[in-house]
């Protein structure tokens, strides 16, 4: 996954979070449409939203199980600011209501941007950008969806929290940039239009 | 409507209940997943599933906001009975304990049938039984799913219920049998085959 990424970023990358989001048979609550950077920039003090997601499906993914919902291209504009409440501030435990977007908001962004939902089976990659506005609903089958999301950020981008870090477990200290084994990495690398 | 539904049934029909599931932008909870004849069975002593729910998309239905989830033929098999808690009593207000289904029998209710649910643009039909088992997420769109579903019911099959009756805008008064004014029921229908 880290050519891609690189490619994506243009720059070198770490892993900046590692997590399963596992929602579990007739379970896994829906989440509020948001934006990933905003929630990281709050309780990370992260400068910029230089991060590719790379969503990795461990179980296959339908519409009855609680699919990833996105606004295709809202990314492109940026964080939404109107109408938001917007205090920095580092919690371990962000509010909810401080990063979701309202319903006027959604509203406006859906019938600019549509919603899609990308499935497939258990092993398919999606990419997706820090600033994409997403969420999901609940898990209605009988199976689990588990969704491992591998966060890498511009290794020249580092987190500067304005108070304690958070924990090891949530934001990954080893900021080394990573090195591809197989191929090494071409400096000639350009960002790809998005 | 009236007469796939008397084909259906092979026999005259009522109007025994007529409501609007509205299910409001980025709202409407989830249904659990049930049969709707276990309902009326408990609350309005109904004898049979002798039923036809047809559902009316008064919203273009779409798979993010909140569409029914069929398991198709799954009522073929009639009521789910096996580990089931089945009181008889008369509530005005059912508990979704007594009707839901449990995590164990649908995990094996759907290996066996799949999952399945229509969509469309606003003004389509949706014919279903009353012993098929349905569900529906919430709806995680901005806009409003809209569902009329008018519930036809043999009727030689009028409710018993065995305390005081669920009042008049839950459960339709008038049993006169419906006739389409264009076109004289005929006789001769037979029940087509499910």
């Amino acid at each position: 996954m880290l050519h891609p990424v690189q490619q994506l970023l243009g720059s070198d990358a770490y892993i900046y979070q590692f997590k399963i989001n596992a929602k579990s048979a007739f379970g896994g609550d829906k989440w509020a449409w948001h934006q990933d950077y905003l929630a990281w920039r709050l309780a990370d003090g992260l400068p910029a939203p230089r991060q590719v997601n790379v969503g990795v499906f461990l179980d296959d993914v339908t519409e009855f199980n609680g699919p990833v919902i996105f606004l295709p291209g809202s990314h492109r504009n940026g964080l939404v600011r109107e109408g938001r409440k917007d205090t920095a501030k580092s919690d371990q435990h962000l509010d909810p209501d401080d990063i979701s977007l309202t319903t006027g908001q959604l509203a406006q962004l859906v019938s600019r941007h549509g919603m899609s939902s990308p499935k497939g089976p258990a092993g398919s990659l999606v990419f997706f950008s820090p600033e994409i506005v997403h969420g999901s609903a609940p898990n209605m089958s009988p199976f689990a969806r588990r969704l491992l999301i591998a966060t890498y950020n511009d290794a020249a981008n580092l987190p500067q929290p304005s108070g304690q870090a958070r924990p090891a477990h949530v934001v990954c200290r080893d900021t080394e940039p990573l090195l591809a084994l197989d191929v090494p990495f071409s400096e000639s690398l350009e960002p790809l239009t998005a």
